[in-house]
């Protein structure tokens, strides 16, 4: 409980209606998006400027008390949750785009803008910003650095981390420092703007981001290919790689999502295909026909059961149908859903999927996928009903055997979505001792009194 | 000095003959190249195996002996001179290409092996890795992941950093620890791989590097424009991205560079030419002839007195020789030199340049210029005499003008080429005391005792 001293002096620093600390107001701070993570903030301050981030952080470290920043929330990790009691700071109030230098490719933003809306702003002059999470017509681009977003576009284009050039932080001792800059190359000095990527909040409260933007492409094709077998698939992946071609998007629904998403929104995807994917290439015009037909020859060459190129804008919005409503379509059959994030090295792709399939059946759990199969990044949803105390502890053994079976392929336990709460028992798997000390270390060399974020990544 | 001791068990570690201490041996590990830095290291050892570095650390720790991890010593800030007393270790014999995993796009090399060597290999299979330094026929991957140097691919690309995916590393303490892995997609924890990227040997020591190679490209077209002013070529840049045009290469040579490269290997730009823009597109064989066509056009627009596209190897090879032989060129013109490496966003690109003239003037320096004009990174080559002390300070001046021009430019006092000893007074010029203090924290979480590369990059 925060005393009366406290609460009055936030709400000046912020403004009355901008610090509360009702049940009401509180109850969607209490939960965390597909987990069953909970926790109760002390309050949410939404600051809008800079300098009342400082006067937050330094206030509250007098009052020995730690906070968690939050964007939209929609991280799947429960990094936003209190793991110990804490005040949230809330972005989202921070919310404007501070400049689009279309000469020089870079955008200064505040940590609170919504991915989508950087977008239709940037489109409007030509531009666009890659990293692409599924969540970007919510997700901020702070919470985006936060966990170093992905999505659907990152094998050929990259993930946050190669677009972030620099920012403002406000440090746990209240002092703002700014990294990078405009600047293309290398940054002198140890490089703070990617320690601050991805690292969940713990290290510094960002409050300006310069990112890379790139010009949109001249052309795109969109394709889909259908396929008995998810093996069918990975090797049409492999070929396409082997041709020299980088598809901007590589999108593979397994069974289990080609009906749920049909059931939703059907658009003729044969119910009994093993596999669908959705090829997107993009770049100079003239070279998008040659593409095609060589992805045409390989889909054929892989026994694909059927091959489509979209030949208009509606057909293009029909086959990124099913990889839209994913999300959507399963949360109409299943009280409660766990979304996983695991990855492997490309050539492990098919061994991993048939591992997810084995865990479906030893621990006797639902399990539908989703993947970017470009980046042999798996996301594994878990079906469950959170009232079968028996089936969640299933999920739960379900979540830790997943992790450990792409660690055993060289992979991953996360390969875009983050650690925070959920993945935090499973970092010591993938990490020796020595690493897990590194990474304390520097958590310590930010934040020794361990007072922003904490419980998240690691136990500090 | 070393005891007696201390010699022959280090000789007993890495066997006789790769322990040195004689004055003859340890000549070329004194003085810094294009610099006039110089220093006496105790002796160096050439380990061969990550257990003989970690053995090494941890004798050189109980006798509290520095240590300076070195490469092909390519490096122009005096990154592996001794700053302070101590003792040199070359990685030069761990040159072993461990593995090149064309499947996943993934090689695996240690430290020692030498940027162009690992071309050649890739090369025979299809592939390459894009960082490629001036140095890259000499330097190695270990010291390119120190600086986390780029070269002439830089804007299409990306440098060092955005190829790392991974380090084995030998931490201050002996310890080693994996960080990354073989996956694309982000790291969990913090981002130790890129902490290390461009640390120039300060916080560890690589034994092991993980990278992301890519495909060669199916096709390149190599042009070369020839302009009377600066501010043409800056245009015909701006134009190529305005025409969302990214070409792998983008290289300028100023008048002064024309001019001593004609004179050393001439392939016949004209002699009173303000400027050379060497300009190359890769890509799909599709799109190449319109690429040329509109970039053919910008030049045009930008006033160009001349645009010649290469129609065979032998003319791609002309139009590369003055790059090429830009550092030669100049050896044979002045005692010594400086390679100075500041780099501004784009759109200063210009006004930077002249900068470059007006710090030249007015110290009464004689400055030619290389650039890679699609980053705004900057060259600018000193010539002098080190005999002539009085000039020697007017050389000095000039470098701080360089770094100070550059930031009052929204630059950096360096794109590619690191801190080291020779740019370690202008950083505090670039960030924020409460930025510096962050790097010392880091510095001091890994290396408390400041064994490794001590007094390069700040003071600690």
């Amino acid at each position: 409980m925060l005393s009366q001293t406290v609460i009055k002096r936030l709400k000046e620093i912020v403004g009355e209606k901008n610090f509360v600390t009702g049940k009401a107001d509180l109850f969607p701070y209490t939960y965390g998006f597909c987990t069953l993570l909970s926790g109760d903030p002390l309050g949410v301050v939404s600051p809008q400027t800079t300098e009342q981030v400082v006067e937050l952080v330094k206030y509250l470290n007098e009052h020995n008390i730690k906070v968690i920043p939050r964007g939209a929330g929609t991280n799947v990790i429960g990094g936003t949750i209190p793991a110990e009691e804490s005040v949230v700071i809330s972005f989202t109030r921070m919310n404007k785009i501070l400049e689009i230098d279309t000469e020089n490719f870079v955008t200064v933003v505040q940590p609170g803008v919504v991915n989508f809306d950087l977008q239709l702003e940037l489109e409007k002059r030509g531009f666009y910003y890659p990293p692409d999470p599924s969540s970007a017509k919510v997700a901020t681009l702070g919470g985006n650095l936060a966990e170093s977003s992905g999505g659907a576009r990152c094998f050929k284009y990259g993930v946050t981390r190669d677009y972030i050039l620099g920012v403002e932080v406000v440090l746990p001792n209240g002092k703002v420092i700014n990294t990078g800059g405009r600047n293309f190359k290398s940054e002198p000095g140890y490089d703070l703007t990617r320690i601050l990527n991805g690292s969940e909040g713990t290290l510094g409260l960002v409050t300006k981001i310069i990112l890379r933007v790139l010009p949109l492409p001249m052309a795109r094709r969109m394709m889909l290919a259908v396929y008995d077998k998810v093996e069918d698939a990975a090797q049409t992946v492999d070929g396409i790689f082997a041709a020299g071609i980088a598809p901007a998007t590589l999108e593979m629904l397994d069974n289990f999502f080609i009906n749920t998403t049909e059931d939703f929104c059907p658009t003729g995807i044969p119910r009994d295909a093993g596999a669908a994917l959705i090829i997107e290439i993009d770049g100079y015009p003239e070279d998008m026909n040659e593409q095609v037909r060589i992805i045409g020859e390989i889909t054929r060459k892989a026994k694909a059961r059927d091959f489509k190129i979209a030949r208009s804008m509606g057909e293009v919005e029909q086959i990124l149908t099913p990889r839209k409503v994913g999300f959507g379509s399963i949360a109409s059959i299943t009280p409660s859903y766990s979304i996983n994030d695991i990855a492997v090295p490309r050539s492990n792709f098919s061994q991993a999927f048939a591992g997810i399939k084995k865990i479906a059946k030893d621990l006797n759990v639902k399990i539908g996928v989703l993947a970017h199969a470009g980046d042999g990044n798996f996301h594994p949803f878990i079906l469950y009903d959170q009232r079968n105390k028996e089936e969640v502890e299933r999920v739960h053994a379900a979540e830790q055997a997943l992790c450990e079976m792409a660690l055993s392929f060289s992979g991953t336990i996360t390969g875009e979505q983050g650690v925070g709460i959920a993945k935090r028992k499973h970092l010591d798997k993938q990490f020796k001792p020595e690493a897990m000390e590194a990474f304390r270390k520097i958590k310590r060399s930010f934040d020794p009194q361990n007072r922003f974020n904490p419980g998240k990544i690691f136990d500090s």
